[in-house]
Parts: C-alpha cells; structure tokens; sequence
C-alpha cells in the first residue's frame, strides 16, 4: 500500500497545524497505515492521495447517511447557494426546515438551528438551566456530548468550576441516577442521555427501558428538562427521536451531523414544555443562519421519510456482524462486537475476555492494508450506498486480514494509543 | 412598502421557532418595517419575500466581504464539494489553507480551523489556559467574543462558575489592564482584546496604541498568552492581524465572519510561543474538516491578496460617512458615526449630546422603508460589491428620510428595544 503522498501532506500540515492535525479526525491513535488525507469521497468510497481506494466504515464519523457527494441532496444546497445562502437574515427555508422538523419528530414542537453538534448540547444545557433557574444537570459518566470546556474529554485548558453544577450517574442505573437527583437537591435543572451508550473502546450499550422511564420520571416530578443527545445516532436508529421506540419523549433533543448528510447543519429540538426557556438563552452564530445547508437538510428529511434507507442499513449491519462472526470463528478470534449493526463497534478480546488491543490494532491496520476504512476503538457507521457487494468485500478483506494477522507478541501497535488505551482498560494497580 | 409576505412567514415561524427566530439576525428589536426574511442575495442587495430590494449596510453582519453569491469564490466552493466536501478525514485544501493563512497573517505560524467565530474565541481561551495550566483571563467589559456560556451576552442558562476565572478591564485603559493583572496574581494566564472597541449602542472606539503595547508586554512579562478576536473586522482593517499596523502581534488571533465570504468556515491562528498549548486541547466538530468552505477561503484569501477591496471598502465608507454628515447637516439631525468607515456605527444624539434612540430608530426606519438595510445600533459592513452609485442612492435614500422623519414626540419606537436599551443608555436612579 503506497502512503509517500499521504506522508508529504504530513509533513506539511507539521509546520502549519499543531501536532499536523486535532480533533477526532487526527490519524495520530489510528495504526500507521491509515490515511490523514482524502483526494475524493463518493457514496461509500474514498480515496487518499496514493491512489487507494477504501470502502469507508466511519461514513466521516457519522454525516454520511446516503453516501458522499449524493446527487439529489448536493443540487439542492447548490440550487439554494444560487439564491441565498449566508445573508442578514435567514430565507423561508429556515422556518420550512423547522416545520419540516416537527413533522418528523414526535416529541418536538420547534426548532433552532445552528453549525455544530456542540452548540445544539451546549444549547440544551442552557435551555435546562434556563427553564427555572436552577444550575445542577445529570450527565452520564463518560458520555460524549462535544468538545466545548463543559464537556470535551480532555482535561487541558478546561477550569474545575465549569464543570461545578454537573453531577454524574452510572448510564443505565436507575439508583445511581436517584443518586445523583437526591444530590442535586432543589437545584436539579435536568438530565441528559444518550440513545444508547456509545463511547470508545467501551462495549456499546442499549438503553434499559427502565432506565429510560426512571430519566423521564424524574424530570417530570422533579420539573426539570430531559435531553437526549441524538447528534451521533439520529436518523440511524429510526426516523424519529432515537428513544421513541422505548416510549419515552424527551422535552428536548440535540442533532447533528446526518441531519443534512453531511452539510453544515446541527440543531435543538424541542416540546413546548421547554419552549420559554430555549427562548431565554441567548445564542447565535454568524453561519447559524444559512440557507444552502437547511435546503440540503430538507432534502434529506424528504429521504429519510421515503426510503428504506434505515432498514437498508440495519439489513447491510446485519449481514456484516454475522459475517464477521463467521470469519472470526473460522479464524478462532475473540471477536466483540457491540451496538445497533448499523453503528457498530468491533474490537477483539483476548480468550480470557479482556481486550485485546494489540489484536484489534492489527486488525484494523490489515483491514486498512486490505481497502476498508476500519476504525479500532470508535463505533463505524453504515451509509446507505452501501451494497451486498461492498459487504462481501469487506468480508473477503476480513477473512484476508485474519490469515495474514502479524505475530501479535512482536507486533507494533501505535505507542501512543497503547500508552492512552491500556491505562483505560486495566485498573490502577492497587 | 410591502410586508404581507414576510409576516406570513413570521406567523408560521411563531409556532416552530421559539420566539419565532432568535440570535443575532433577529428582527424583534430592529425597526418593524424591517423584513426578517429574505428570498435573495446578489452582491451587494437583498430581495424580501414581498419583492422589496434592499441595499444591504450589514453585509450578514460580517461575512459578505466581497458580495453575495460571488462567481468565482462560490464556484471554487461548488469544485470542491463535487471532490470531497466533508469525509472521514480532511482533504489536502486543509493543509493549503493552513499554510495561506501562516502566508498571509504575520504573527500566524499554524492554524486551526472550526465553524463559528465563538468556536475560534473558545479555543483561544483554552489555549491561554493549557499554556501554563494559569486560569485568569482578562477581558474586557462589554466586549462580545461570542455566544457561548462563557461569553453571552445575556444571564440565561448561564451560571457564575463558568465566569469565574475572568477578570474584566476597561478597553483602552492601561491602568485598570494593569489591576486585572495584579488580581490575577500568579493565576495569570492570558488577556483577550478586540481590535477596537465595537460594541452594540455605544461609540466605537479606536485602540490606543499604548493600550495594545500594555496588553503584549503584559503577555510578554508574565508568561501569558495574547488574544486578539479578529472575528468581527478580520481582513476589513488591513490584510493581516487587525492591529498589525499598530506594530502589535497577538500569540493567538480568532478568525470567522469574512474569511471564506459566508462560506461557513471559523479559525484559530497562533504563533510558535502558543503551539503546544493549542496542540494540547482537545477540541472538534463534525464539519470542522469538510474541505468545500476551505477551498473558499483560498479563493477569497487570493482575492485579499490580490484585489483592492479594502482601499474600496474604505473609500465607499469614506464617501458614505461624508455625504451622511452633510445630509446631517443640511436637516439639523445631530449624527454619530464612530468606528473605521468601513464598519461604521451610526446613530443620533439630541442636541444635549445624549443618544436620541427615538430619532436613531426613525431614521433607520425611514432608511429601510427607501431600500438600505440600515442598522439602528450595531455596526454595519461596508462589502466591496458596492458601488458609488450604491452610496449615492444610501445618500438619497438618507436625505428623503431627513425630510419624511415622524413627529418623534409621538413616534412608537419598538417598544422592546426602548425597555432594553434605555435602562442602558441611562445610569440607574440613585
């Protein structure tokens, strides 16, 4: 697999970006061979700079729903930025494209709109602070909702008391969010929850249903405001929010990334219950605004709601899970694959059931060799021009990698992920 | 003037937006006349639902350097997204981009890229405190960086925690600079400043070159890292670092608005001395990588490089600021135009030298009812797509409105802006 021209942009991006690249996107805890950079992206393929092709499993970590550089969806935002785009005020789509929302989302009865996944769960929190004044939000441990000081991962350049009003639960446990109520005390102003659990390298979650009604309970008899954070599962669990088929409601909802397939487009959902306090807060953007993304997010709620898009990709999620099953068997390897099929997180176990880093490591690394973007920690994402056939190569490059895996007790994963990952997986020693 | 069309479309926002829109770009505290909605953008007018066109002074509040829908900025945007617009990974424009910028902004060594303008301000504040693990950064009072919890402008949903490790100045005061730094003992870890004071009402106020010099030699002193936030006059003073030509650089400037035209594209710039601390946060989005908006800003950077549209942005805000102080004159109305030319600030003051909102929101009124989009108490934004005829129809447009003005002793401004901004402009009874 030649990678000289991949590595030349390296070296240039060294000089001009901190550390070459940032963010979720950085190669720098992928193995070697993945690529940084992309020369062209079309339906489920993308290419690098060294002219090899990969059947792409991130589907740009979560915005490709229908495939990259979708015709129908693209001509609209084109047709709109020959309009109006960004300007000093929105167009009429901006309140078709809210309507449009409502429609589509049993639980919202409005919407704003703005750029990143972020600002619409920095949103929400706003908007439960908001609602009667009170400061102490719910947050499941380790959950990921963004990458502003209230929530990125990372501790550096983020001030304890950004972080005073939240109190942690363990997802999933009801007494443990009681816990964390009582805790709160008459200053509880709400709760937020994923869909499911789906934060890296950890075994992918389903919510309990009992869990999912102890959150709706609690913000009911408590008045506060329950947040479900649909910005990486909405739209691939079903067409609406991602617990509607639990029963359960939320008052308000985060999106992003597939919600224009890929376009610039993230925005908070509401009910009427949250209504006056999301019109409290006040927040914007200079690109907030801009008609060409919402016309492409029309498009695309259009196509969610007339094609089988979702069955299509929990069907291809399904047929892969068990084909790697299969291989894996075949080839006597651990193999742990966890979430909804369409959102799959697939890593290796040693035979005792720890993880097996260095096994996944080089699993994701020959797969990558073998033409598949293979992610080895973070959940993938099936699109929908994904066929039978891209199945069956991903399959065969399975079945390749799994005969051709290196010596795992001489083999090199990346130093840094196994400097970050181990301390992750193994506890302190006492 | 028409305005069926548009408050149709209020109507129907009404139920599907809180408050019907919100943000910036909201209508509720301008003039009544003025249309929330708009259908079309061509260089350097707006077209509303009801078939009025508008000269437009605001310019999205920033972002339209060069015109709306410009040729070849907008097709370079259309290439690109037909290659590889947002993926898994950047593409090589990431990289181009990074190094046009470290070209083109003196005290640039790298870059980072992000979506909104409050993006690039936040991570400016992380890197100041990644840099030595310090936390008090000194700001100055009143001055917007942004809509995030640590910046908006209003108390909803935000909590004083999230403000606690700030420390506010009076812009161009070296003395009360100098107290920030005392108070923020060895906690010291940066100070943010604008590149002159722009403030919504009040006056804006050029820096005091021995102001800037005290914020770098603050910096400089106690091992703190500088900020400018270039994101509201970016490229609109000179083509670099907005207090370039005062001899002053900052470790870290934050970049929106105007970069890529209204392409949605937000950055962070830094010098060596701010690298490792902005290589050490982690901070992403899902769109922050797509690569359409970045081979727009290349174009628009080259048209920065290349073209003279800031001597025109100047030269039409020069003719405008002239002409307007000689219709002034003419009618009697005592006009305030502060900032460059470029970015002016106009408003009125009653003979007593007081702010007159009554008058400012008349004329603004009137300006709108003759076809120029004209802002009661935000600067506005002079695009190169204007021409001398533009300016002499603002001119006449203002000389009608002089001699139409209301009996303002029994005008209704928008009684929403006077509760707000009244209470602003008047101190507090004693």
């Amino acid at each position: 697999m030649k990678t000289e021209r991949n590595a030349d942009l390296l070296k240039r991006a060294a000089k001009v970006v901190p550390n070459g690249m940032y963010g979720h996107q950085s190669t720098a805890m992928l193995p070697g061979v993945t690529p940084q950079f992309f020369a062209r992206a079309k339906g489920t393929y993308l290419w690098d700079y060294d002219g090899n092709r990969f059947i792409d499993l991130m589907s740009a970590y979560g915005p490709n729903l229908f495939g990259y550089g979708h015709a129908e969806i693209d001509a609209e935002y084109v047709r709109q930025l020959g309009e109006i785009d960004g300007a000093t005020g929105p167009s009429g789509v901006f309140v078709e494209l809210a309507e449009r929302f409502v429609d589509q989302v049993t639980h919202a009865d409005w919407a704003m709109f703005c750029k990143n996944g972020t600002d619409a769960t920095t949103m929400a929190l706003m908007a439960c602070r908001a609602h009667r004044g009170r400061r102490k939000v719910l947050i499941a441990s380790g959950a990921y909702h963004g990458a502003a000081p209230w929530c990125t991962p990372l501790p550096y350049g983020v001030t304890d008391e950004e972080r005073a009003h939240f109190i942690y639960y363990q997802y999933n446990d009801v007494e443990s969010l009681e816990a964390a109520l009582a805790k709160a005390g008459d200053d509880f102003a709400g709760v937020f929850a994923t869909p499911h659990k789906h934060e890296i390298i950890s075994d992918q979650e389903a919510p309990d249903p009992a869990y999912a009604k102890a959150v709706r309970d609690i913000c009911d008899g408590h008045d506060g405001l329950m947040v479900v954070d649909d910005v990486r599962a909405g739209f691939r669990i079903n067409r609406d929010c991602s617990w509607h088929h639990l029963g359960v409601e939320p008052d308000l909802s985060s999106w992003g990334k597939a919600i224009a397939n890929g376009h610039p487009i993230s925005c908070l959902l509401g009910s009427d219950r949250a209504r006056e306090a999301a019109g409290k807060i006040f927040v914007t953007g200079s690109f907030w605004f801009a008609a060409a993304a919402m016309a492409a997010s029309v498009k695309t709620l259009e196509l969610i709601r007339q094609s089988d898009y979702l069955e299509r990709t929990i069907a291809m999620g399904d047929r892969l899970r068990n084909g790697l099953d299969q291989v894996a068997a075949s080839a006597g390897l651990p193999i742990s694959q966890t979430g909804p099929a369409q959102m799959p997180l697939i890593m290796f176990n040693t035979d005792k059931g720890a993880r097996d880093l260095a096994l996944t490591y080089a699993f994701s690394e020959g797969m990558i060799t073998n033409g598949v973007h293979f992610h080895p920690y973070h959940n993938m994402f099936i699109n929908a021009a994904m066929t039978d056939q891209d199945i069956d190569q991903i399959l065969e490059a399975a079945e390749t990698t799994s005969k051709t895996l290196p010596d795992l007790s001489t083999y090199q994963m990346n130093p840094m992920a196994k400097a970050a990952f181990q301390a992750r997986l193994e506890p302190a020693p006492a």
